[in-house]
């Protein structure tokens, strides 16, 4: 069956995109630790970031530098981070969090309730700062 | 002034080392979340991770995926899950930490206390591994 993620990934789930390539795809986290919070996934379908093959991986990463370099300039932060935990969707996924303290990237913590127009207004300044650093 | 990261590469500070190549390091935090918990640095001292040039910083990346399948052969858990923080060392660098949960990457918990033997037998069973894996 395929991931929540494959499913982001093909448009069959609604999501508030950032930006995709070939191989790899960002949306929002729509349970945020923070505004910004932006999950990074290899479009194909693998369970363990760690079995993810080199060149993909690399390629993965790649493009999540790319991304957080947009996060920074929407969202005010000391930092983006980066989480990558895999133990809930079998898919893999970099978690990008724009944090200010330690506290910042903690997955217990009660998420941040956006609206709507939120989540459109974070995505649209992100995927447009992402455009202009990779046009 | 020289980090303390780079205090440790070039072992003016000791530390339970587990790997190195021409580029990257990997040595045991020794204020762990978990046994196994591995701290990746860049040799060369930059402190913001998505400032580091994309060769170093995808070589880095395909180190620390060698050192985690090492740390995995040897600690018990579901997953090495990745932190990336870079709030207090100016330095960047990659948290692997063995998880079971999520809290097992909280950097708020209280860290393990181990004594310098169980350092040593960490360090030596994931050096030992990661040889292997890269022989």
């Amino acid at each position: 069956m395929a991931s929540i993620f494959t499913k982001i990934i093909k448009g069959e789930i609604p999501s508030y995109k950032i930006a995709e390539n070939d191989q790899c795809f960002a949306f929002l986290d729509i349970n945020p630790l923070a505004k910004g919070h932006t999950l990074v996934v290899p479009k194909k379908e693998i369970d363990y970031l760690f079995d993810v093959e080199d060149e993909l991986y690399r390629l993965l990463f790649t493009f999540s530098k790319q991304v957080a370099k947009a996060i920074e300039k929407v969202i005010p932060c000391e930092r983006v981070g980066i989480a990558v935990l895999g133990l809930e969707v079998p898919h893999a996924h970099i978690h990008l969090i724009p944090i200010n303290s330690i506290y910042d990237i903690e997955f217990s913590r009660p998420k941040l309730k956006l609206s709507e127009e939120e989540f459109k207004d974070i995505a649209s300044g992100i995927r447009q700062e992402y455009e202009k650093i990779n046009q």
